[in-house]
């Protein structure tokens, strides 16, 4: 496994490579939803590129950037170990040079939600994976559903762009009490990592109420708050279309419970796909 | 010579096509300066793809998309004869079907003189350019010098999307008496014909006047514009980075004179390069 710094070795590197190739983007500090990706991406690829990077144009001015964690001998390690064919791992002078102003904007489905408790958050996701895209080239992306305005947005750029790249959607890998895997969950202190499985539960709360016939979503909503309680402090609970992450009033398929809530000063956010029968 | 109408018959004719390939993006009304563009793609490459459409997104809403000149039929004849292996002529709602919302914004490049003229009209330009990059994946791409902000614009896009596209730009083809070419000339009356040659007059006199020892800016265009005399009228004239089209107060190298002017309802641009030495 080779580990490179610019676009220009990776497609040095790649020139020729076997196809169909595969890509997992990651900001390191890997954990066991990442190594899921990697095992499929393994699994259905003859090549398969891991990038890390800790993109700053995703963070806001008072956000995490400093201290998201960082852990790459370890991450390189566990990546060979899985596999893995080529990191692309870029410095930020790299990605982003004196002069760098272009940005990818991919409209309202990055506006709501994440979008407008992080401004420009979005953007920044859009634009450093359509630089991924564009320099690795791959038959085939994996993201974790964990992530799924991400997913959104990115589906929508993809193809907007015709980039003509697959994304591929993993479930979100949960710890034993359902706390879905994070890097940021590092930062939870003991009792706020007791408490924060209650996120997940609010979400299957609402999963739960549509499965027993609630079809209006304010009201599923509003079972699923009942678990939110202290020191859990919601920032956002609601149902959406998974697609554009428009709110939906009344629960049709498909559709999506996504929440988000702080502990202290860290912000955790998850979601559960809710099937409406008939 | 194929013609196909969607990003997916023009990755299955690609695949296996002999590189390097050269991508000519055109808006079709072919002239003598797009043909320049085929002939040095053609002679570089052993592959030449041509794409023609009227991109909607470049055009505001009072500007002339429904009136721009089309003559389908007569450029598909011309780009066989000049050796084109295949043309992309996508329809609008196969570009922007119901849904598109990304949107590839360049920043601070495209936002002066055309971009301030012309509101969207660069995040047009960039968001069309990087679709058809990502679709055709050349390794060069050919666009007129005449078009200079333009090109600004997509060296931009390319560098910081890393897209890995070399971009071509060749001189901007003139009638006899100067004027440069464009589709937008069919436009005009015989007695505006006869006056547009003055803009390019105008352009001279600026980089006559750094030849001749100016170094102030706004000198320099004074003396360009006595040449702009009615029926033109004046939208801007200026010198310019012709990298970043930051305007120039002490003119320097690498520099650019920069100009429009309308005649009646019809506005024309050209440019013209200055050599200022020590």
């Amino acid at each position: 496994m080779r580990v490179v710094r610019t676009p220009a070795e990776v497609r040095a590197e790649l020139a020729g490579a076997e196809r169909p190739l595969g890509l997992v983007p990651t900001m390191g500090a890997l954990h066991a939803g990442h190594l899921a990706l990697i095992r499929r991406a393994r699994a259905e690829n003859a090549t398969v590129v891991a990038s890390v990077f800790v993109n700053p144009l995703q963070f806001g001015p008072n956000e995490d950037f400093e201290r998201y964690p960082r852990a790459f001998d370890s991450d390189v390690t566990q990546l060979r170990d899985a596999g893995v064919d080529l990191v692309y791992a870029p410095d930020v002078a790299t990605m982003y040079p004196p002069g760098f102003t272009t940005a990818v904007d991919p409209g309202s489905v990055g506006e709501r939600y994440e979008g407008a408790l992080r401004p420009g958050h979005f953007r920044g996701v859009a634009t450093v994976c359509t630089k991924l895209f564009a320099t690795v080239r791959p038959e085939r992306a994996y993201f974790g559903a964990k992530d799924a305005q991400q997913v959104a947005v990115l589906q929508r750029v993809v193809s907007d762009l015709d980039i003509g790249v697959e994304l591929v959607v993993l479930p979100t890998v949960r710890e034993p009490d359902g706390l879905a895997l994070s890097s940021r969950n590092a930062y939870l202190d003991p009792g706020e990592r007791a408490a924060a499985p209650a996120l997940h539960r609010a979400l299957d709360a609402i999963a739960d109420a549509v499965r027993s016939g609630e079809r209006d979503a304010q009201r599923a909503v509003a079972r699923g708050r009942v678990e939110l309680r202290p020191p859990l402090r919601e920032a956002y609970l609601d149902v959406v279309d998974p697609r554009t992450f428009a709110p939906e009033a009344q629960i049709g398929a498909p559709a999506l419970a996504i929440g988000s809530a702080w502990l202290g000063t860290t912000r955790l956010i998850d979601n559960e796909p809710i099937e409406a029968r008939a």
